[in-house]
This record gives structure tokens, sequence and C-alpha cells, in this order.
């Protein structure tokens, strides 16, 4: 895979359907393309990959760590390996989520 | 850093000035949130990281490797590291520039 639309590939379903993702990998860096409807609760998690998320549309309410914050557009939380994170969407949004190492589990 | 706005973080200047981006970083990933006017050129170039570009807004006709393709909002360009790649801008564009390891020269 070279160029992709990544809304295009196969949805990967994720905590336990809520979400829907589209996932493309290299060999470092998974990236993900993730449409959320509002009101929708991704509970406190984490894992061992550094996460970025970033915001491309819409109003997402998001915790790490002590911090809780609403992301808009442009916004993005910088989330180290290991540390607790989630939030609910407060209006339908779209949002870039990016990982290192890859996530195996999202092939 | 935690939360960001990643187009508030100072601007690098890249290919001599062509380009101001806007990094932020983790151990493992470098983001960055690029503007580019139209008929910008990135000369064709490589690095050992590899890159993910991801067109929000704009046409860039990108090329790596033997391909070129016109990205439109929602299209990547996923490139291994080591592999020459550029483009040009056919509009304005916004896109994320994702990095793994880190830029330490974007820092």
């Amino acid at each position: 895979m070279s160029f992709t639309t990544l809304a295009s590939l196969p949805p990967k379903e994720i905590f336990g359907g809520a979400v829907r993702g589209h996932y493309a990998h290299l060999e470092r860096i998974t990236i993900g393309e993730v449409a959320l409807q509002a009101n929708t609760t991704i509970p406190l998690h984490q894992h061992p990959h550094e996460q970025v998320t970033y915001v491309i549309a819409g109003r997402f309410q998001f915790t790490f760590g002590a911090e809780t914050k609403v992301l808009e557009p442009g916004m993005a939380a910088l989330i180290p390996g290991g540390v607790m994170h989630g939030g609910t969407t407060l209006t339908a949004c779209r949002v870039i989520d990016l990982f290192s190492p890859v996530r195996e589990d999202y092939r």
C-alpha cells in the first residue's frame, strides 16, 4: 500500500463496536481515521503504544492522565505509552489516531 | 506537552523556507501540521524515517517511488524510510505529516 483513502479501508470495530476505525500500517506507525457519533464514550484505557489523537472535525472531551480538555479541530492529545486516556464526543467527530509501535491488534 | 493546538506552536521552516510546519514530538512519533500555498514544490528527497502525509484540505500532487497521485482530503501517502518522495500543491493545502522515529532535526 502506498497511497490510500483511509476511510475506504475495511473498518475495524473497537471498544465493543462503539467505534469503527480504518487503519493503515507501516513498520513503525499505525494511522487510523475514525468517525464517531455524538455522545460516544471511549472508556479510560491504556496501552504501551504512544498515541496521538488529532481532531479534524467536531468537539471531543478528552481525558488523559489528570487532564480533561475539549479538543476542537486542529487540536491534538499527545499520549505517552502506558497513560490512561479516554473521552466522550460532544458532537459527531472525525479524528486521526496515530500509534507507535504498530497496533498489531488493529491489522 | 499533553494537549496542543498544533498550528499555535512555533513554526519550523523547512525546504529553505518554502514550507512552515508546526511540529510536536513524543518519544517515537513526530506529528506536524503544515499549511502550503498553491504551487509549492517539495523537491524529491528521502530520510530514514517512515512518513505518513495525510491531506486535510486541498489537492497535492504527490510522488514517491515510481508512483504519482493527486491526494485529496482523506487520502494519505504511506512512505517507508529511505524512499524518495516529494510533490507539488495544486491548491492551497493543509496536511498532517507523521514521522517515526522522531525528527530530531524538527525540534
